[in-house]
Parts: structure tokens; sequence; C-alpha cells
């Protein structure tokens, strides 16, 4: 691991449990045993390490949703849906903080649009390849604003979250939660025939929104 | 109206137009040709005049989604679906900034909470009442979790607007296309029966969310 590796983790890590806005680039340096000059030679300012941060989650986004020809499922709905409890926990100080991120960083807020594009033209693209497979059945018309949503519900579900509670209950149990809303989205949309592996698949992800060896969960 | 209600009302659009970050109780005063000496007689900070708007949301949410015995569709819904446009787009500065406004008062926090928790309950019912009626066809146990999606796309559109674009975008078209994904997510559920009117619905709600009269629809 090269220095400019161990401070970006580093950095994902001390956003992730105590919150971006309360790491500075000094608690960053002093958990690494690292002199703030150090750390000032490899990255300008806290900005850069974020966008150092956001080169890996669009780097996960690109490889988790690009596109197959024929997506095979069952094993494929596992991928799909850990790839997107993947992102939302690895990165949960970016979806805690979005908009203020993305506001103070126009250059990021940039590439953050284009990750968003090509994410949405893959899962659009995805969704129209289970209507093929006729695994679901959505209205051609509604691929696109089905997709939105399902952005949305990933995006927002940790800050959901936050204002749902006084006390910070960002579990990995409660974001499994939104990974079984992104399922209850689509399951009016499953083929009968598939009822079955539907109903595997809420229990596999319900089971684990309701950890109680989580300390967290409400 | 009262000096404590112009202030509220000045302060309510200033906030809406300009972000309420950006919105000092001096501005607010100065809007109002008022001293600051005389705003602060009456309202001791910012946080003081949010929560006093906060009463007026909160009261929105608690008579336009009052428990009804019968809900009778089609007026019902234009009633439901045009509150829930009248508070996204009257308190728009409130769901711009929803996290921090709560995490910097928890007192206000608390009364959200509460807010929501009557909200919540009044859905569910709602909801339920529409299954008695045979016009949603909902699965008793995905009443709750629905319930949460659709407030949280009620709640985050306008963040997730602001996201999803550099430059601000939150236009009424732009509410008006949250308004038709509450729709669109319940479109599932209808009894075949009132396809008719869910079609007229749908169609009400695009309509007024590509208004080409909004200066700043995309």
């Amino acid at each position: 691991m090269t220095t400019k590796q161990r401070i970006i983790a580093a950095a994902l890590q001390l956003f992730n449990e105590q919150g971006e806005a309360n790491v500075t680039t000094n608690h960053i340096a002093a958990h690494l045993g690292m002199s703030p000059g150090n750390l000032y030679y490899h990255f300008r300012n806290k900005n850069h390490i974020i966008s150092a941060i956001f080169q890996q989650y669009s780097g996960h986004l690109r490889q988790s949703f690009a596109p197959v020809s024929e997506p095979t499922s069952p094993a494929m709905w596992f991928h799909y849906l850990d790839a997107t409890f993947y992102g939302m926990w690895e990165f949960r100080f970016f979806y805690a903080n979005l908009n203020d991120i993305l506001q103070r960083d126009p250059e990021l807020h940039k590439q953050y649009l284009l990750a968003q594009q090509e994410l949405t033209i893959n899962l659009q693209a995805l969704l129209s390849a289970l209507n093929r497979q006729q695994v679901l059945m959505i209205p051609e018309a509604e691929i696109a604003p089905l997709t939105d949503v399902l952005k949305l519900l990933a995006s927002f579900w940790v800050s959901y979250q936050a204002a749902q509670s006084l006390v910070p209950n960002i579990s990995q149990a409660v974001l499994y939660e939104g990974v079984s809303r992104v399922l209850l989205l689509l399951k009016p949309y499953f083929h009968p025939q598939f009822g079955l592996e539907l109903a595997n698949l809420m229990a596999h992800y319900q089971a684990l929104s309701a950890d109680p060896s989580d300390p967290f969960h409400k």
C-alpha cells in the first residue's frame, strides 16, 4: 500500500465512523502517525481526498452494474443487491452528506453526474434485459422513472434514516433494510413464475436487516 | 398580519428563494425594513423562526392527511397528491437541507419525529382504507414498508434533484414530477377497475411536470 492509498483508506474509515464534517486533514494525519506536512504533500486539501475516494466509489458502480448480455437469476440478484449494499455501506459518509459535499466542489459534482449518467444507462439496460427474459414485466415507458426512484432510494436511504432518528443509527442492518426496499419496489413487476425466487430473496435481505447481533439496530 | 407573522412569511420566502443557509436574521429584517433589534424582540435567533415555520408545516401535514372514514376517489386523489405537492413546494427550503436543519436543533428534531409519526399512522390508515374499498390491493404486510418509501420519496425528491444538477433546478414542474413518481409507485397496486381513473391522474400530474412555461424546467 502506498502512502497515498493509506491516506485514502484512513480518511474513508474516519469519515464513515465520525462523519465527514467532523474529520479534518489533521485528524487523518494524526490517525496515521504522519505529519500534516507529509499528508499535504500527497493531498492539498480534504476535497482532494474526497475526490480520490469518489474514484473508488464510481469504479465500484461501473464494475458492479456493468451490462452483461443476458443476466441470469437468481445468482445475478444477489450480485446486484449485494453491490447496492456494499456501495451504501462502504461510502456511507458520502450518502450522509451528499448535497453538501457536491455543492462545495463543482468538479466533483461534474464527475458525480457522469457516474450517475453511466449508472442510469446500465440500470435501464438491466431492467430491459430482465423484461426481455420475462423475469420482470415493467411497462416500457416506466423503466426510466422507476430507475430514477430506485436511484433516489439507494442514494437517500442513509439521509432518510438519519432524519428518522435522534441518534445516529446507520448500521449494516439499517442499510440492508434499504436493500429490501429496492426489492419491494420491484416486487409487483416480477413474473408470477418467479414468485418463489422472489420470496427467497426477500427473506434473505429481511433477515440481514433484522440482525439481532447488531448493537445499533432499532 | 402581526409583526411575528410578517417575519415568518418573509423568512419562508427568502429561505425558499435563496436557500436557508444563505439567509441571516439581518437579511430578513432588512427585507422587511425592520431593525435587527425589532426582529430579535420577536425571535431570538434563526432556529426560532425555523421552528415557527415548522409549526405551519406540521399543521399542513396534520390537516391534509387527517384520516377520513371512507376516502372516495377520484377527488380524494387530487386532494392528497396536491397536498403532497403543496408541502414540497411551500417548504422546499426545509427539504433541501433537512438533515442539517434537524441536526442543529434537537428540539425541532423531536417535533419533526412526532409529526412524522402522526403522518405515518395517517398514511397507513389511508392505504388500508383504500385496500378495504378495493381501490388498491396492497398486501397487508407491505403497507408499512411502502409508506416508508413514499415518505422517503416525498422528503428527499428535492435533495435528489439538487444532486442531479449543477445548477439549482427546484421548479414547480420538477416537484410535480416527484408527485407523479408517488403515483408510479402506487400504480401496480391499483385494482384493474380503476385503470382509467389512474391513467387520468397520471396524465394530469405528468402534464404539470412538463410545463413549458416554467423557465427552470430542464
